[in-house]
């Protein structure tokens, strides 16, 4: 069975050619990676006030908002959310504290 | 087979009761929800940098980092990354217009 | 002469009792500190955003929403901006990497 | 009197050509507009954070922080502090709310 996240990703890579006018993913990216990164930036500021706040049922809501708009972001410049998972696999198994270490930031 | 974001969820839950010297996540949950959430925004400003950018390997990786910050904010609370999907599967197959229209905010 | 930083801090406390109809800042503050800081976290992405792309004019129109909303998020937790300035004097000659070092963070 | 905001922005800009290595604001101007952002923005994130929390010193201490990597942002991109200043100063005396109709959002 397709995973949830799968799913999210292929509904928002098929309204890329939807109507701007009923599609709330092809209206956004119509209007560029840099309002599609700012909504993403407005959801994950939401979803982290609620994480503050302690709301579990709003943190759920707004959880999922930031994921579909990561996808949209993702999908405005064209990486694709697979190459996003194959990450987090490369990464996988290696501790956490190795892997911050080992980041080039 | 097990999809990536469920086992970078299980890892981070396995690793709730780890060493703070050695797991990132362990250290992190240890500071309490605040933390967990700052350090998601911080998470997602990098990432949407390198969106508004356009460097698609940075988004990449600073995407990864989103996606494993994501989960240890939702487990700081307490809320099941399964919740959050859940609610992506109720929401699916709404448009998204429709959807943002039905949201009480 | 009255500075425009102290103005504009003197309009959000005067607005504070007016009409949220007719008041933004009213009627931004009828909705509580929550409220108060998303939105300046949505201004202060949408200036961090136009610093990232390099465009000056509407940097400086952004960094005005994000000086303007930030008084009114300290206004929602009746904190004055005379105490952030003093803050700041107080701070004042110490070099920031000292400073920076002697920050309990 | 200089205001203290006159001369936080004095102080980045006299510290523009200081040693990296002892200049907190030297050393984040070295790194470029992007990371100057970036920490506008965690800074951002850190104040409204301790809005929600309710923490008011802590909100003041924040606060000092965001207007401190404010102007280094704007430093960062050579838009002038008073620029900014003179935006606020021309929106003076327009209601918020039509401020906000008027703006080419």
């Amino acid at each position: 069975m397709t995973h949830t996240l799968d799913r999210l990703w292929q509904t928002v890579e098929n309204r890329r050619t939807a109507d701007p006018e009923t599609s709330w993913t092809a209206k956004l990216l119509s209007k560029g990676p840099e309002k599609c990164a700012e909504k993403f930036g407005e959801e994950a500021i939401e979803a982290l006030i609620e994480a503050v706040k302690g709301d579990r049922d709003a943190l759920t809501r707004e959880g999922a908002d930031v994921l579909y708009h990561f996808c949209i972001m993702l999908a405005s410049r064209n990486v694709a959310l697979r190459d996003v998972l194959d990450e987090l696999d490369r990464r996988d198994g290696e501790s956490g504290l190795t892997e911050k270490a080992a980041r080039p930031k």
